[in-house]
């Protein structure tokens, strides 16, 4: 793991020195996580050269190289002059993830230091997989899809969806989900996953996902609601895939019963919508042209009313995953983001179609110089349950 | 539920008055929840008087008295002009929850504005509930009691640790458990809960929980490790208790076999330090003597070596909760903490004991005037499994 470290140090330093960062502090969990293989609190100080020190509150007898237990943050700076380090003209923190008051504590360790924002280097460095990183996701895939092949056991007719959630939640601890789902930023929240039936699918939700559905409970508005799955309707699931501290992402649909013309017609375009983001997604693609010709796609169908959801929609249709489910870079119109090997990326394009539910399929995938390569290979019909 | 808010309102106003804040601009998810009923993405702008003004960025659709769509913040300022208000000197904003950069950008919206931190505001007015949430627990507590009834016939020889939480996860569920524990801070993090067995239950974690454990993965290190439950130990189980939005926490014990005369005593010591804090419990009493005299009573036992941690030790006996898992008050030495009416807090004197594992009870209680009422009474002996 060390040298899997040192590797991903030097990814987060080549960024620093093109903005002229002298030295960050990490403090972010999963920042924490991708930097030194576990999550602790404390903070990892990483200049533009050499190993990481990592400063340790919690917990007890971490052992290691460049370990250094404090109790509060106001010790980093009389540690540093210990071991004969410079302090920063220029630091980073994470100024997007950091709350404002430990922002400025932290700022207060390094009085005479300029303070810059060191978020986007962080996520830019990990946006970028390394071939561990990318082989973790992979594994994350396979036991995904291990639990989604259970699906048509799972469900018996007359179920809620909730009961159906439920059980599938099981399964996909039983496979191996750690049971916790670590997205960016404070704004969104969700338990194990999504699964949307019926009318349910078009109900907008306050969080930036794909797609929506009220929860159960106004403190959690999304995903399943409770009601009973009825004839005649679709069934998306879109639940966890973090397996190993790494994510994978997927959704697939089933059907109850026939569903009409226009359903069955949505989900294979964004099918066809996937085969073209694969041969498109080499080094050097714009993912903007990625979502621009999706919506091509989309609109030749006739489907844009539907497309991202319906009564609200979605601006994206897809996202880079990894430590976090929701990544760099991000499928919009707006984006300057250009594909490189290696970025993993969930697409997920998704038609909300009133009163019969959500259709599209998703994958994990990672970024070859041949195109996108799926990480996430299950059959992508809408099966009937 | 109106009349409920302007309950909640009023508490905030009157903590808004004695600090002189004009204003408090509420986004935290948990704030905006308590102080509306739902989660959504926006903010809630309260003024010393008069009814809260909800300006709603998603979901699309809210209807209700003063709800005000905007697409970005920036706008709020331009919206109360509209309403003829006036603009606040002294705002307050949720310092110890926003990013650093959400609150800069929420501060320049009112520029100028004298901007203070509202957290303790937010946070002292949560701290005492209203009758509603009182209620709103209670019957959290019915329906995790229910579920934690289920454990006998849950259990079977040779599970491992997980195996058993997987199961029991799917009964909190199935009981009506929103699946999501919603955790004051961004620095804790954990899944449906804890079940801790054995020598795991000595591991030290990062979080601030009252009792560790290493967990399957060093992504999320705390809880279950994934090990055989042997003869000879102890299962503490701490899961989760969010069924309405509200939480209650709840902790019981197993036995697997018999255990030593120690780990029986330290059980029954906890159980005791119970009976003593419901006693104390009545409004006017200081959480630092609650603390101060579990201490003397596990010393007086011989067992202070076990309380709270043996390897790592908390530095809390308990900790009110409510929408949040971990809310104010703090049972610690050091708090100046007051117990009022209405306070609602979980008390968790809990003992690790080497090789067998975690010993203790945890109720969740409200402060009246005759002393704590428990709102999760179940059977607290160490049955056998």
């Amino acid at each position: 793991m060390k040298s899997e470290l040192l590797l991903r140090t030097k990814k987060i330093q080549d960024k620093m020195i093109a903005q002229g960062i002298d030295a960050c502090l990490i403090a972010g969990n999963a920042n924490l996580y991708y930097i030194s293989d576990r999550v602790f609190r404390g903070y990892v100080f990483v200049r533009q050269e050499g190993e990481p020190i990592y400063f340790v509150i919690r917990p007890v007898g971490l052992k290691g190289d460049n370990v250094i237990y404090i109790r509060k943050p106001e010790q980093i700076a009389e540690e540093l002059v210990k071991l004969g380090i410079e302090m920063p003209k220029k630091l980073g923190l994470e100024l997007d993830w950091l709350t404002f008051n430990d922002a400025k504590r932290l700022s207060s360790v390094f009085p005479e230091a300029e303070v810059c924002n060191s978020t986007g280097v962080l996520k830019g460095a990990r946006m970028v997989k390394t071939d561990l990183e990318v082989a973790k996701m992979r594994e994350d895939g396979r036991h995904q899809t291990a639990a989604y092949a259970k699906v048509p056991e799972i469900y018996k007719k007359g179920m809620t969806d909730l009961q159906f959630q439920i059980e599938l939640e099981r399964v996909l601890r039983l496979e191996g989900s750690i049971g916790f789902a670590r997205v960016s930023g404070h704004l969104m929240e969700i338990n194990l996953g999504s699964v949307l039936n019926g009318e349910n699918a078009d109900a907008p939700t306050p969080f930036d996902f794909a797609v929506g559905g009220s929860g159960v409970n106004q403190s959690l508005p999304v995903g399943a609601n409770g009601k009973e799955m009825l004839d005649g309707t679709t069934v998306m699931v879109d639940m966890n895939g973090n397996f190993n501290g790494h994510q994978s992402d997927i959704t697939r649909v089933w059907r109850i019963g026939k569903v009409d013309e226009m359903t069955e017609k949505a989900h294979e375009v964004s099918r066809q919508i996937l085969r073209e983001m694969e041969k498109m997604g080499v080094p050097g693609c714009k993912v903007a042209d990625m979502y621009n010709r999706a919506i091509e796609i989309v609109e030749e169908a006739g489907l844009a009313d539907y497309f991202m959801g319906h009564t609200q929609k979605a601006a994206f249709i897809g996202h880079g995953v990894g430590i976090e489910l929701n990544e760099m870079p991000v499928l919009t119109p707006r984006s300057k983001d250009v594909l490189e090997a290696n970025m993993t990326i969930a697409i997920e394009p998704k038609f909300v179609i009133p009163h019969v539910g959500a259709v599209g399929v998703e994958n994990t995938y990672v970024v070859t110089s041949e195109g996108l390569e799926n990480l996430t290979p299950f059959p992508e019909e809408m099966a009937e349950l």
